[in-house]
């Protein structure tokens, strides 16, 4: 399969390219904001460049970042609602893309996380999260031409905690990340929903 | 209680101030993107604007509209995303300028709705009702001063139906999602959450 990896230059994309390379012998095309190939999810003009520049392909996979610890009532607009327009609007202008540019049957993955919190600074995230948890299977069941649409909630990366000094087995080992969106792009398998536990940081 | 009812001029808006200030006997200010009081939640601004004109309050309401029904791969952007300045984000500057504005105790009320469908054409409706799901929990926690935040789905209400020349007994009357309303603002009530049945219609 020929695959695009936006956001291939990051801990989960970066091992995601190389394992669907090495294991699946698909063909990879990394793009992200440095490129190679340039696309920015928060310019929806950028996403339908990055469609013309690879051409058809079979599978498209989102590692989208996340967004910022602000609290409801101290924290700028800007600070407060990042992730807006990459993470959330910039998934959704990506899923309306690929259901015209993905190949018959191929697959769109995106990345979603944990929206149900306990510590504080965290309702924004809980509104992206929680509104991509409804807004993929309900966008799913519309995709056209046998083209499926999942998420996978990757939560904390073990590696990502322990480059921050923090506990690496509270989170999960990217090899694992990585197989639950190999999965889903292979249409083998369910994905991978991480629950609350590890307490965000900012 | 002195309490701003945004979206007065609606179905459930006026039907909701009447009942303020008959049944409850409070001071209700009505306001709405045409007034008296003008405020429109798709700009941030006027929500500044409308707390300087009427100073200190102990609860608002806002009574926001629906999104429209749209396919997630044949319709425009503007088409696509109506809702989102307005219902969702509009929402969200209202609840993060209401944590500074609400007198101590005092009450912010939202307007939610289904998130979850079987019909086509309503991804959109699932990401701003699903988020604002998540979100108001999240934020609830973090309000300062004793302020509560909740909200209300309401679903398709009787009249709104009978309007479109549908069975209203497929909706819920107005006079029971009024209370459901003045239940959260009194706190005497949990609100009212309408599940799906009632198919969508554009």
């Amino acid at each position: 399969m020929k695959i695009v990896v936006i956001g291939a230059s990051g801990t989960i994309g970066s091992a995601l390219s190389e394992t669907l390379e090495a294991s699946g012998g698909h063909e990879v095309v990394r793009a992200s904001r440095r490129g190679p190939v340039v696309v920015d999810l928060a310019r929806p003009e950028s996403i339908d460049e990055m469609f013309d520049a690879v051409g058809t392909v079979d599978a498209v996979v989102a590692v989208a970042g996340s967004g910022q610890i602000a609290r409801i009532d101290a924290s700028s607009d800007e600070d407060y609602f990042r992730g807006l327009e990459g993470k959330m609007l910039g998934q959704i202008h990506l899923t309306r893309r690929a259901a015209h540019r993905i190949a018959d049957g191929g697959s769109l993955t995106l990345t979603n996380g944990i929206s149900t919190f306990s510590e504080p600074g965290l309702s924004f995230a809980a509104l992206v999260n929680g509104g991509l948890g409804h807004f993929v299977p309900t966008a799913a069941a519309e995709m056209p031409r046998g083209i499926r649409l999942n998420s996978v909630s990757p939560g904390w990366v073990a590696e990502t905690l322990e480059k921050m000094g923090r506990d690496g087995a509270q989170g999960t080992p990217v090899a694992e990340v990585v197989r639950a969106y190999v999965e889903l792009i292979e249409g083998t398998g369910r994905g991978l929903v991480v629950e609350p536990g590890v307490p965000a940081t900012s």
